[in-house]
């Protein structure tokens, strides 16, 4: 047992979070900041500050570029990253890139990543993930999922509606979920221009901060040859897990970031204004929500420490990564909820960064499974132990 | 004891339940919705639809063109008017003016009431109510305002600087609060377009259904006479918690409206979208949020209707509407964010009503008083008490 | 719209209190309360209190010598009651007696009301409700009952296993659930001393506050003639439903009069400890829970109110009697639990009354249905809503 | 960062698990469990069993005969001891005596230690800890201590009125808090048959897990020659802090075996019971309470393991562990609740191990410093931050 972390590790957070706060935080309220998140031009900018100060997409393995950064390391650095709503799209370890970028180096053939992955990881191209669609197809249920491919020739023709497709709008490549005649899923990797894939429109939502916001997409006829399958036939559930225990993961580490960003804020103010003749901290009303704030912190990086220790040790962690998603999900927004409230008016106004960090945060607790679907998830294992 | 409505007043709500539906929520998501609220010809043409109904401003008396609603009818019709985003500016009983018209009429002379009170019941005038101050000013303790009155011949000269003054920008007329030389704080009236009152500028807010929303307000020696002080020199307090128990409540009668709306998109949803083999709601996890919904409505609707019934008698209700403040807004809120979980991705979009209510409602836990302050004059009030 | 109680009940009400206070609660601690309730000796002198006051068996009809109260009425003189943990049993409006002279008012035939209802009613008789039912039998899911009753000449032999049965153990006379050939349900009357009756054991319990405590009940071949069947053949779900609905609400009655007790210890604690230099009370963290529990008891009472008010008019209140029995149930146990917090140590222990409030109450978040089941009842019904 | 156990602590831990579950539980319910917590006799049988199984008091030093675990190591063997409601008195780790065997190792001289705390260690004498004062004394707020220690001659005269001194009643040796001539705090040493000690009564309390209970304790001249001054004159309430922190610790340690404890019971009932056609486990209401059990009891353990870590650092904690300690009080008792509920009508019998499990634990949010308390001392701190 040990919770120390080694020097590299700490001269690599104190690094990153130097680069935050003087780089970064200076350019939120960037006008190229749009409802739909980061012009693709202001990106690029954010990028080059990130290269220049060594910090780009430092998950990816050292043989493409990146720092090769293990679960535990993520923890540290990707917290730090989230401190700005800004940071993870400058260092390229954003939704949903950090988790395609992560499933193409599991998954993809060397062709397929020299021609998307490489320049995916020097932050040249982006991606989406296309797997759910409106209702009656594949909600939280991925098992409704409508979506067909065809095998026409050595193709497959792709028919379908996606919606919620985060980053598309402006995407180079995208991988589709898709279901084959035999029933099983399978991913397809299809650069974004190719014929039949159309945005449809560009969705209105609560959350501003994902380059390219949220779209719906319509799949016609959208021809993929047999080298463009990703990974196996058939294995489109299984990769999607892969993809998803720790991609739910860097989730709560980034928005660990942005809670405790919201937190620091909210401790300043109580530190400085005065109500009923005292600082505003020193109500215990006040007092009490800045301990609870700590405690919803401190409770969302213990949760995530173990659950990336576990996938470093090579842990499938299904069961550790729902936990902690739903964990840091309602602690950290917790934490958001009472900021809003210390801040009292300022809160629901763009005096500060809570506003947009509550506007930004609210879906974490829906989007990668919503916490009911994840407790769900967790009870049948645990009904499933012997006690 | 006894919880039967009127024949008439069911009447009234079916009647306002009606024009809701089939006027006003058919207009939301108009073009000239803003992030600043209604613009002021949408308004004019809400505000037409309802005259046309007879539901103009149903609160102010009969003599000034009203119905002349007691609390407990208000707390059925503000209700019904809620259940539109829209419906309160359409009625004239949104916030800022409404509570603004209920203390003009308590307090104001015949001849200030025919200036500004008339044509704002006619729809034709709009107000704003300027107290709270930024720091070091008064934010929840209006003791420590800043804002100073003084006498200059005939007439009194006002400075400050006021925040969060909702409806300011295209406001006709503003209430002022501000310490005379002797620290007491008094009311003064008076035109928006008087030589020293500037809108410094409007405040990116979270809510977006205020007409004009919230803005910064620079007073530089304003001019004010005598005849325009509201009410008497001194007594500016007293007026606040004449037209704060009353408001509070009417706050939460339409926010009881816009809840009530957002759990019946989540229980449609629910009733139809499928997952894991049932109905969305057949799911225990989505079952038994749908019942706190209806447990924390109704509970709600309890609390205004026994406090307007208490204002009703006569009593003054500081304690009760405290109370019904902290209990609507906090259990108004939950059913909203249950509702924004329901719908799962779609709750953080605009693809229905209910991601604007969640960004509306937040403030409600925060204006008039927040929780904390409320919850400490309550608890003052109970230590007073001999057990 | 009235909230007024007529100053008949309000005489009522402050003639209970007052007896509560003053004769009842002064013989809290006796020492023949004991782990399984008050002894029957203890219980005949706490009703003859009752009677002297003219309080006995206030809900009974008046020809039968209650005072035939409403179920408004009711809920203000068992709120009173329920002040003290003794009351109910003084006043004979315990569970399960109370709920058992209500269906036996509806249902019984005169012969049975001579019998048991009108000696039940003087006080002179107890009675319990055999229903529930040890795994695989009928627990929260009454479908799953196991107890038989076959005909057998003209009469009827019950055999079965019941557990949980309250008062048992000195009940006089049993009202029997058991199933008939045809599956269906049906109410049986017997002395509890007829043949084949037997109380295997009483159950160590949380609550110490029933008289007669919990049994388990051996059903051995109990004979039971046709003339004590209670109501038909068959409805026995049916009479269960009438009898619960007003029980539930009973039962929160009592409660809110503990919870209220509770409160007002702690008040009186929070007033006149001194802790960190001030009142214990005028800590922002125990004003706060002051105000909660505040806001507690009214929710409860003003639920408590409309349905008693619907029962009153006639209404069959299965939804409104979840509802208000699962508001009453969490909010009175939250108002306990935060007493026990804020008496500290004392909290903990028998120095007041609040710890036998806390042990006491805990069950009514389970019997008569628990939360989970009312909350998935309600659920049903609001599916079952045209929105 | 590595949360791997060694291999060693690993099969500590299994033995002390098997230990519990083979020779522990298999008591519970021994008639010799009175009110107050076992008799002294079945402690020395339970202690017996212990010290057979090499499991006898194991975080004393090695050179007194303990297994000289560090505060991690104890964080694993102590969840295990206090599986069983009997565990921590078997291997003489309970309250207060492990704390207080902390304390005299740290700050005892060698003869103190040779009188008192080697019998101790071997299980031979227990001890209790007389801090806490009936009001106007100190109860949470230890300034308030009125107990004095006056000068007389070469002893030093006790004299004061302490309470919810647990252990006292059969304990062999006391630690006194009182206060010098120069209002200092000091710590003594006595013997608990010196004159002038007198247990007054046991109160009453909910727990009935501590051996001798809670008592009130008289002290009369009681004299203390200077030799058996515990430490330095005047460090009373430093020693106070050395002792808590870590003794916090070990609470959250033993109640989170007990709390697992719960929920196992629960979840087999949860397996096992059918209810409206499936397992009681398979209604999400039952499946979620399992999962939050579950996240309850892991959060637990994580900040048990980081704060032990941090005092095997030699870290003062006493920050983490006042956050630590309300966690664990408030999730731990999260769980036991549930459990209730889970239960049915036999979580609030003796059925099963839970509900004294629930009455035991409902103090811990309460002693050794309140939430309330906890919270706030956590504000000031975060307040001092540097932010």
């Amino acid at each position: 047992m040990d919770f120390a972390l080694s020097p590299e590790l700490i001269a690599l957070r104190d690094r990153t979070r130097q680069f935050i706060v003087e780089k970064i935080i200076p350019l939120e309220g960037d006008p190229r900041e749009t409802p739909h998140g980061p012009t693709d031009v202001f990106r690029q900018e954010l990028i080059g500050l990130a290269k220049t100060a060594g910090l780009l997409t430092p998950h990816a393995s050292k043989r493409y570029g990146g720092l090769g950064l293990s679960h535990v390391e993520k923890a540290v650095v990707f917290e730090e990253a989230g401190y700005s709503r800004l940071g993870p799209t400058a260092m390229n370890i954003h939704a949903p890139d950090e988790g395609n970028i992560h499933l193409m180096e599991q998954v993809a053939t060397p062709e397929q990543q020299l021609r998307w992955l490489v320049p995916q990881i020097e932050g040249k191209l982006r991606s989406c993930f296309a797997m759910t669609e409106p209702a009656p197809g594949a909600g939280s249920d991925p098992s409704m999922m409508l979506t067909t491919a065809v095998r026409d020739g050595a193709d497959y023709l792709i028919n379908g509606l996606k919606w919620f497709i985060t980053g598309a709008d402006g995407a180079d490549y995208v991988i589709i979920m898709a279901r084959t005649e035999d029933g099983q899923a399978t991913m397809f990797l299809s650069d974004m221009d190719a014929p039949g894939i159309a945005i449809e429109r560009n969705m209105d939502s609560l959350d501003q901060c994902f380059v390219g916001g949220h779209s719906v997409l319509r799949l016609t006829n959208v021809r993929v040859p047999q080298d463009c399958i990703l990974g196996e036939l058939g294995k489109g559930f299984r990769y999607a897990q892969v993809r998803l225990a720790p991609a739910r993961l860097t989730h709560c580490m980034r928005w660990l970031g942005q809670a405790r960003r919201a937190h620091d804020i909210a401790l300043a103010y109580a530190q400085k204004r005065q109500a009923f003749g005292q600082r505003l901290g020193d109500h215990e009303g006040i007092g009490f929500m800045l301990a609870d704030n700590d405690m919803d912190l401190q409770t969302s990086r213990l949760h995530i420490f173990q659950t990336a220790w576990l996938l470093d040790q090579g842990e499938r962690c299904n069961y550790e990564s729902s936990r902690a998603k739903v964990i840091c999900s309602e602690a950290e927004w917790r934490v958001v909820d009472r900021c809003v409230q210390i801040m009292g008016g300022q809160g629901v106004t763009g005096e500060t960064a809570i506003m947009r960090i509550f506007t930004d945060m609210r879906g974490f607790r829906i989007y990668d499974g919503p916490s009911e679907v994840h407790r769900w998830s967790m009870a049948r294992k645990l009904l499933d132990q012997k006690v």
